[in-house]
């Protein structure tokens, strides 16, 4: 696999100018850049560069609404609604955790329930942005059916990831962000790109068998991380991520996407918790210890240090030449 | 295995002499077995009896104070604290779940912090009451430190249980209630009774292998569900049923437990989401459509339904001799 060095600036302006030559007015061109850029800083590849095309064909055909206005509204004091216009879900964030993270400090807990949206990136900055405030957080979103609920053989569930995220006075949240699918769809196609094997018990092949072949199981089903209790995680973020806060399930997602290689429209579903609040105040010097405890048993690594440590470089990173190449070529 | 046959009602009555022989006083005797009955009921054997002989060790040693008074307070409109009073949970429940549904009903979400409490018990009920009051519900609580995180040998989680429910207005709710532990640990136990083997990945013996001895796992420690995707979920169960509610983290409820057989000192987690405020009042027909497809797909059975089946038969159950003649034992 041939690659470039390219700074994370540079990143940027290329994810950028893509948004902004599809179609994309600057607020929604730079709410995706900036995702895209920190994905790729962070190591997520999946979710970089990669997704461009994805983004791009999307705004191309009319799918995904580029000038996109998202608008907030509060249900009740604890209930924010975000109606995303259409457009892509980091402009729906960026105009609406704020709101959600003050409302939880001064409640105790609120939700946001965001609809008209398309979600393609990873879920860790929703989540780590809230305990940044001092928060807990969950988040997940539904996608679409190509997970096959355990003992069944057709696809029902969306890879649906849930990330959830601890804050620490003195140190970055403890965070996790993780499909409910054995593999991220992500991951399966550039398995599948690079020509790399995936472990047993990702998938199923067209015929409903076990396989290795990423490209196999693309044409196939995802099965869900754990066996039937991974699926019922699955089931959950369904029914959280879509008729929770209005919005579709996946199966129902599909039915009105186009198909044109972008996100379908769906739901997301975010929950704030104030530690401060729900345990009376005094919660540090416990979740400190249990953290401490857990980083130093041997064999453990906790999650999203990998992402921290990536983080850490500011230098430059590489990128496949192919994806490149594809995406300078659509900005022309 | 020799069995008795007994009827719900007797069921009942031993686990309430049971109780109070040994110091609990008429409400919190009968709200304890009233979940024993309702787990024996439902199929869920690990929750039943089987519980009695270590519910009565701790109000024996004094560990567990059978005259508790939960007391419920509300530190914002939308976050319940009930203090627990360190006696069993089912009493506190009775005292603040209802509440938790009002404030859930009327804000759209509500969340309950349970402290200085003892569960012993499935988490279904729980859950299954909010959603009988039309709220989706999450509960979560911590145990002992008999689960190993993924890549460790060493335990530090519980056996952490999740549960949820989904409200249905025309059938009962989907429920499901599962260890994050590759097994229960009632279950291991019941299944080193009974000489079976559990399969491999359940956990490891005391060397830090892999067996499918339950006695040997008993001696050696739990694995998480799924890998390290379920090892994410069980420490998120730690922080929210213990920091986030003001109470302490598995490991640090086993260094002050008395070890006298019943279950420590630790914190409960509730949520109740009402999808009607959430969802801008747009729900059912979105979810009854998922549920719908769910049930249909061939090999996929929902949670909760092989409980809800033993639950209309309400003739007698078979109950092993050893346990009864334990039982009976005990009340003198």
């Amino acid at each position: 696999m041939r690659t470039t060095s390219i700074s994370l600036q540079s990143i940027y302006s290329l994810a950028r100018d893509a948004m902004l030559n599809a179609g994309a007015n600057q607020e929604n061109a730079d709410a995706v850049a900036d995702t895209v850029m920190r994905a790729e800083r962070d190591g997520s590849h999946s979710h970089g560069l990669f997704r461009i095309p994805g983004y791009v064909s999307s705004l191309r055909s009319g799918k995904v609404n580029g000038n996109a206005d998202p608008k907030l509204h509060s249900r009740t004091s604890v209930v924010l609604h975000c109606d995303g216009d259409l457009g892509y879900a980091p402009l729906a964030h960026r105009r609406s955790i704020d709101t959600l993270a003050e409302a939880a400090v001064n409640n105790g807990l609120a939700a946001l329930s965001i609809t008209r949206t398309h979600h393609f990136a990873a879920l860790w900055p929703e989540t780590e942005a809230l305990a940044n405030q001092g928060l807990s957080a969950i988040t997940c979103v539904s996608y679409m059916p190509n997970v096959a609920p355990f003992g069944a053989q057709k696809a029902l569930y969306g890879t649906n990831p849930l990330s959830f995220a601890w804050p620490r006075p003195d140190a970055s949240p403890l965070v996790f962000d993780m499909a409910t699918a054995a593999m991220a769809m992500g991951d399966v196609q550039i398995a599948a790109r690079d020509g790399r094997a995936v472990p047993l018990g990702t998938g199923l092949d067209a015929n409903g068998n076990l396989t290795t072949d990423a490209a196999e199981i693309i044409n196939g089903v995802l099965l869900p991380f754990g066996g039937y209790k991974g699926s019922h995680i699955a089931m959950m973020i369904e029914l959280l991520a879509g008729p929770l806060v209005g919005e579709t399930v996946s199966f129902v997602s599909r039915e009105r996407d186009t198909s044109d290689g972008g996100p379908p429209q769906g739901g997301q579903f975010l929950l704030a918790l104030n530690p401060e609040i729900l345990s009376g105040g005094d919660w540090v010097a416990q979740s400190e210890k249990f953290i401490s405890r857990l980083s130093k048993i041997d064999g453990v690594r906790l999650p999203a240090e990998r992402r921290y440590l990536n983080r850490q470089n500011t230098g430059p990173r590489e990128i496949n030449n192919d994806l490149l190449e594809k995406i300078r070529g659509s900005i022309i």
